[in-house]
């Protein structure tokens, strides 16, 4: 049997555990994922829109990377959690991390909200902390990237509008996909946070 | 000696602790403080511009916070964490917070973000955690409002132009102060998120 042409064709990245059984298991319920969906305004459009313009994130994704990164080496505070000891760039780290970020981007503009996504937050969360930083590439960047930093960098990766506009003709139908990108990246932040928080009080 | 006219007026609001002995204290530095307005990409005209409209803030805190709670009554999972026993709502604990919650969009528009500020912060967020809420104002609603939610929320809270429509007569000025006013919250939640933290990970 062949693979059916339905199942989205998980790419051959390395590290990259979307819907495979090297993903930690997110301990949440569909009903903790609505509840937060519906707290943030998601909506159905707000995916339906997304996925819409995928094409567009997939042919963007490295150009944003590049920009978001550009802003991290630009701050030493926030290029240190990217370091090897010493203070050294790690390049083979941020080269293997790189298209797992490309993909990032175009997963969190296509990929529905269903126990796979779901489980790959929980991995992604995981990977900022202690408890996974590092151990997907065997490098030795500081063991976690702060929760302030991780929060911080929201306006950073949310502010789309240049890789939008001339590809995006009405103003209206940009500010929308702007809008549900920002929702879109809010809830997997939000995701993320879970294994830095005390317990309980997530 | 009568007060200054340069001193802030502290408004007598039971339960502000804005810039009096009864804060809580900050452990933050200067510069981290410096550090996450960088990451937020917080600028002296982000500032400038919400003072110079200090007035308008004044002006549509109350009507804000109104359509915030709104939100909130309309989602039970929200509502819960306004619950007194049994999840009776608690209107004496509601309309105590209500004030505190007004004064806080007009000083996260017009406060400098000097010492009294920060540990103003430490404050909030310890009253949203089991380590201080209620404490102000003795009720017995739930001990915290988890952390997705308080996240979860800044949509609704940065979702402004509606109060700054018809008041600001030019498209790029009100984007800018709809910008500047997300910056601010977000770098104010992120202070909030301490914490809640894990030892070493904020």
């Amino acid at each position: 049997m062949g693979s059916s042409a339905a199942e989205p064709e998980v790419p051959k990245i390395p590290g990259y555990a979307y819907g495979s059984p090297e993903s930690a298991h997110s301990p949440l319920i569909e009903s903790d994922v609505r509840e937060l969906e519906k707290t943030i305004g998601w909506t159905e459009e707000d995916a339906a829109l997304l996925r819409q313009h995928g094409d567009l994130f997939c042919e963007q994704a490295e150009a944003m990377v590049d920009s978001w990164r550009a802003i991290i080496a630009s701050q030493p505070h926030l290029a240190h959690w990217f370091n090897g000891p010493y203070e050294r760039p790690d390049d083979e780290y941020k080269a293997r991390v790189k298209p797992r970020f490309v993909q990032w981007v175009i997963d969190t503009a296509t990929r529905p909200h269903d126990q796979a996504w779901l489980d790959y937050q929980e991995e992604i969360g995981l990977r900022h902390t202690p408890a996974k930083k590092n151990s997907a590439d065997e490098r030795h960047t500081p063991p976690m990237v702060p929760l302030r930093f991780l929060l911080g960098f929201l306006p950073a990766v949310t502010d789309i509008r240049r890789f939008l506009e001339g590809r995006i003709a009405e103003e209206a139908t940009l500010q929308a996909i702007k809008r549900a990108w920002y929702k879109a990246v809010l809830i997997e932040v939000v995701l993320w946070t879970r294994p830095y928080t005390r317990e309980g009080l997530w």
